[in-house]
């Protein structure tokens, strides 16, 4: 590609509403405009990018047996409505009517059509297995879309699903996604890591999502540097740190602290380490006979991880957090002072595994102003009604595997496996006769891959203050050819044309700027695009037969003679 | 690809709403389903279909300069306010609301987002012209969606946006377009013809429509064989048929018609020819000081033309059939008798310019049951208010070029170029700034292709009674082996196999059917897909070292040697 054929639209300012740097980055480097809140067009060098990553995808899914077709994005209400999710589906599913009023949807996701395609095309066991993908726009209606193309409203995603004749063979196609996305993210040149990940109410046993490392990430994945052991942060099982209840100390003693609510400040004030600290929490249940109020206990450095808590019995149908009515009337006490002793009314009691074997520990006194100290399950109040682990891990928490202690990172999450099971195919009746011609249900699983939220994440976790680094496989460009003094110099058009032609006739994506800048514009527009590999041809090192090549993350340019460029410039850009 | 790992949905029977052989045909090949009405989901044998035909449009956009980007589905209103289209366009474009009530709609086409994008990012003379274009979901919601992918609701569409400095370098825009455009039907390997057509109320000044040759097409082409000359029937200039007029004959007459109304009986019954006679077609514009009624003339056995009716003084503006309380108000006698002469109220009569050198004509006399023979312009009648080209040509019309006479065909529309001036970006202030530092309007011109029509269009023209019979460029694959005995011959398999492998490394998109099944359902279902060429391997032929080729057009298989048969068929499948 000629520069002068192409549409560079670089900006010195990124917009005043980039949170992020893939945002500030794609604005800036002219991949993306912002048409409305998280809807983007894509510019000329942002599609290009778009379709490697479309294209290795493509090449994997392929590789491993799955078939691609095309499902519509506007998608009738009807499907919906048999697997229930028209009503599930809160306002983040935009919903549209035709001119003859019948109800659609915009499809934020593929699940009903795939499996209404598979009840309509598969008969018989010897159609099974079959795993059906397509890569197509989706939409969801983000309340707050934010960070660019990282949650967008509008967005490309290719989302497979597998059909099994049983859990067996769905587990096998859920191996084989695996397998293939290890590899797409590899080819991708990411560094990333897959980790379990809870399954939520959809109910599949298994389920891990890939996640690109970096800083900025919004999810937290923890992962023991000794193993494999790896989760997001929902999942991640937390051991107790105290491995038994010690003999109970002095006895129990109320203290004044007056307006110190935080179990820091508490911690402080009574002179104790915050780990003899715990934290109250308090939930309710809806339930017919009215609402149902929980204390969840945590230690004070601990936070409760809400995925846990909604897994306990009792709570898996659903929770929230108590309002401040309920807390005074079971409590005696607004939240502050809150703790398990003397409570006003009963409350259930759950104590995360290491609150339950705490001993002489800290907690609110239902009393405003007062905590009490020393206090021993057992001896001043009775044993938790249940002991669950409900809390977050730390970094430094013992791996549940027993391999060793567990780290935490940042990660963006741009690939997600899931064992479906028959969520869908019951609900839709998706069926195949099998061997003895008796109709069984089919066993599925969903493998979803975020390709335009895989740019920004590209883009965290490969930039410096210049702008992009793109991995060779997905840059918009593999090369370019700076030539200084384009429009004056016809031996700098001579060598940069012949060079230009040798690499394109080996097959090589490379770009020449024929745009006659300046050296520094040329310079300032390829590092914030990001191409990796740059050869800059000048009159000055004509003369002396030699040219310059540089790496995106290279300090210095080296000098390259004229005669070795090509092949060494067809070497580094095919490695 | 192998059979095994592909998925093959061949029907035995098509869909009972199928109109159209396409839709038959797409459906029984397994290349769609239906979700919706206007709503189909694109199979795995559809799909493939898809991509090479976009693979081809791109690769001819990019030669002729064109830049790709993708712009977004879902498009905020205030766009379509500022050029007016958010009022003027139906209900055939798709609306919908967010979540927080605010109006966007599912893109039909992009004039109004790529204007933003070219006034947001054009700012110099030195960036023009910019040519930018996509390939991207359209959704048209169509009052009665049918002939399958043909007038779908869902669709996919190239839509490329020219932008220049002024009308002349708009010009060479348009004609390069033409020029890509003529090059891709080629490549497509579909007969074709380039018409004129009309511009319609944008308001440009130049449009050409490229329509696919089939019997079955809804629109009519008009060309000359002996000229260049060609336009759709909207816009073909119907010359007057009569050079001159003739001198008045006899005294006109009144002649009793009972229940007589069409011009072929009235001809009959007065006993003269169908060219005497005239038919009136009556219309109506709603003005301020109330309807006004135009009575337009045609010969009785031309057809009155909307599109040329719309351009004449007065109906620009839009106009309508008159309702028949208007009719009897103003001619004093109901539709099927009526005439220029004696009407009740004074009408507004056009007369075809035919009509206005025909002498001795034959019209109705504004009284049940009675025409009027042997009428005269300035003798019986004042001559018409406005002689103009109201009427479609017919077959043997003169051509307007003078060089023959009119043919008419069948064609289905599947691309479009058009001038569109500054229609777009006058509305929406998309200037630059000119070699003297003014801001300048820049001129805009619009190039479209229907991708999934193209594949139905394709099908109409390319078919037997056995199935599609694809142009090469465009089969879902080049090539099938069919292995006779696979699952028993050892042999069978090894020679397919290895034909399979050779042609696969020499670059042919070749398929193998495994799939063990007998010869007339392999042929079957690769004559009903229209795979263009076929290699047939059996234990039989094998044993004298043979095996059988068959093109899809060819009546009977030819014998060839096994040892000939990777060359035989790399020189088919690449010719």
């Amino acid at each position: 590609m000629r520069a002068s054929q192409f549409f560079i639209a670089t900006l010195k300012e990124a917009p005043t509403d980039a949170e992020v740097v893939s945002h500030k980055l794609m604005t800036r480097a002219g991949m993306i405009r912002k048409l409305a809140g998280g809807i983007y067009s894509y510019m000329p060098v942002g599609l290009r990018v778009i379709r490697k990553i479309e294209a290795i995808v493509r090449e994997e899914m392929n590789r491993a047996g799955a078939i691609e077709l095309l499902m519509p994005l506007v998608q009738p209400a009807e499907l919906w409505q048999e697997t229930g999710r028209w009503d599930k589906m809160g306002p983040e599913m935009l919903r549209v009517k035709d001119r003859h009023d019948r109800d659609f949807i915009i499809q934020p996701t593929s699940e009903e059509v795939v499996t209404d395609i598979a009840r309509g095309e598969i008969h018989s066991y010897r159609q099974l297995p079959k795993n059906f993908y397509h890569i197509q726009t989706k939409f969801r209606d983000e309340r707050r879309p934010r960070f660019g193309v990282m949650r967008g409203r509008e967005f490309t995603m290719k989302d497979a699903y597998s059909f099994d004749r049983d859990e067996a063979g769905a587990e096998k196609s859920y191996q084989a996604m695996y397998a293939a996305y290890v590899k797409i993210f590899e080819r991708l040149g990411l560094t990333f890591r897959a980790v379990r990940a809870d399954t939520g109410a959809i109910g599949g046993s298994l389920s891990h999502e890939f996640q690109v490392i970096a800083d900025t990430g919004e999810d937290l994945i923890v992962y023991c540097p000794d193993s494999d052991y790896a989760a997001n942060i929902e999942l991640a099982e937390a051991l107790p740190l105290v491995a038994e209840r010690a003999a109970p100390g002095t006895a129990m003693q109320k203290v004044a602290t007056p307006d110190t609510i935080r179990c820091e400040d508490v911690a402080k004030l009574v002179g104790l380490p915050l780990e003899r600290t715990v934290k109250s929490v308090v939930l309710a249940t809806d339930t017919p006979l009215g609402a149902e109020v929980w204390l969840l206990l945590v230690r004070g450095d601990h936070d409760l991880n809400e995925v846990k808590a909604g897994k306990l019995p009792g709570l898996e149908g659903g929770f929230r957090f108590a309002s401040e009515q309920e807390i005074i009337e079971h409590f005696g006490c607004p939240p502050g002072f809150l703790g398990p002793l003397n409570t006003k009314k009963p409350v259930k009691v759950v104590a995360d595994r290491t609150v339950a074997n705490m001993s002489d520990f800290v907690s609110g006194a239902n009393e405003i102003g007062f905590h009490i100290r020393d206090i021993n399950w057992g001896r001043d109040l009775p044993e938790p009604d249940l002991i669950a682990d409900i809390r977050n891990v730390v970094a430094g928490d013992p791996s549940p595997d027993g391999e060793g202690k567990l780290a935490i990172q940042r990660g963006i999450e741009v690939g997600h496996v899931f064992f479906l099971g028959t969520r869908y195919s019951a609900a839709m009746n998706c069926t195949y006769l099998d061997e003895t011609g008796k109709p069984r249900t089919m066993v599925m699983g969903c493998y979803g891959i975020g390709v335009t939220r895989l740019v920004g994440a590209a883009i965290e976790q490969n930039h410096d203050e210049r702008g992009i680094i793109w991995p060779a496989s997905i840059a918009p460009f593999t090369l370019v050819i700076c030539p200084v003094g384009w429009g004056k110099s016809e031996a700098v058009r001579e060598a940069a044309t012949k060079l230009y032609e040798d690499l394109l006739a080996a097959g090589i994506d490379v770009m020449l700027d024929d745009r006659d800048e300046r050296p520094g514009v040329m310079f300032a527009d390829w590092e914030l695009i990001g191409v990796p590999h740059r050869v800059t041809i000048g009159d000055r090192g004509l003369k002396e037969g030699m040219v310059e090549y540089q790496h995106r993350r290279d300090k210095e340019a080296a000098k390259v003679p004229l005669t070795e460029i090509a092949a060494l410039a067809l070497q580094k850009a095919c490695t």
